[in-house]
């Protein structure tokens, strides 16, 4: 989509920025911005975060590969697709492998990227690779690091469905990749 | 969606949690937590996070509100949905009716909710409400903050493909919001 100029803001001066916290999932710096619209300078947070990939992967019945794990941000029990961290030096794509065979014990030969995504421009500088494997198929041991305790399912369509609409299935970044594949209207 | 429990991982042992610093955005606290395969404790960050809101609205002519700006996080202008944070006593739709007034002008009589989903339930302890306004009409001159210069467009449905299929539209609570709407599926 191109922009026409008037109808695009202008961007941001930046005029200083400092260090924060080591936050384990990211790195926080702040940095200090001119609006243009005011000139005033204002002090904005940026998570320096690396890239995240998830996989929605079915097997050969069309079932969906889902993982069950406590999440320590709802303090719940959440059920979405793998996905993790890009390692550094990594291809998303081969993170994207990497996750769905050590979360799952999955594998596939039939890969292809959905699309990227921003998880949070506000305040996150990373991305998201969605990609979708096929023909997925449980072909090794789970490999959970220290911080996982992780439960595979399968689920059929209707079941996908009825998680959806029950908020079970409520991560923004599996809705946002389920999107690609399922057709996710409610209106 | 019913999960037998022999599907489902346990939840971890909340061991101790410190303070962490003020993001400005959210609020960072460290919770030690024992996982229940392994017995080990670890420490993992959660962001304490004021649910979020935003907005579908479309006027009488089916087209869509969106908004450009310059984000922070990425250092980039993006065209997003309307949306913001649900103020301290605040119900999540009054939040929404505020956000798509003060960043667009624009008000509707036609309102639903389209869903909630978690932002990132790996460390945000918060929700994203997704709201529908129909009918959306151009009532008020904007009211933006300090930190806030947006540019209002109105983009019609191929447009709004369009944007999505370039990665013009790319934020993942945007995305996540308008699946609920449009049917955004690639393959």
């Amino acid at each position: 989509m191109s922009v026409p100029s008037q109808n695009r803001p202008e961007a941001w001066e930046l005029v200083a920025s400092e260090a924060g916290p080591d936050l384990l999932v990211a790195r926080a710096r702040f940095d200090h911005l001119r609006n243009p619209r005011t000139g005033e300078v204002l002090r904005r947070v940026v998570l320096d975060t690396r890239d995240w990939v998830n996989v929605v992967a079915f097997d050969d019945d069309g079932r969906l590969v889902v993982v069950r794990q406590y999440r320590f941000g709802t303090a719940r029990i959440t059920t979405e697709i793998p996905g993790g961290v890009v390692d550094p030096g990594e291809e998303p794509f081969e993170a994207a492998r990497r996750e769905l065979r050590e979360e799952t014990g999955h594998t596939s030969e039939d890969w292809s990227l959905l699309g990227v995504v921003e998880p949070n421009p506000a305040f996150h500088d990373n991305r998201c690779w969605h990609y979708l494997a096929r023909g997925a198929r449980r072909t090794h041991e789970l490999e959970l690091d220290p911080g996982e305790d992780i439960v595979v399912d399968l689920l059929g369509p209707e079941a996908v469905r009825e998680g959806l609409a029950s908020g079970e299935i409520n991560h923004s970044l599996v809705v946002s990749a389920l999107s690609r594949v399922l057709d996710l209207r409610t209106v």
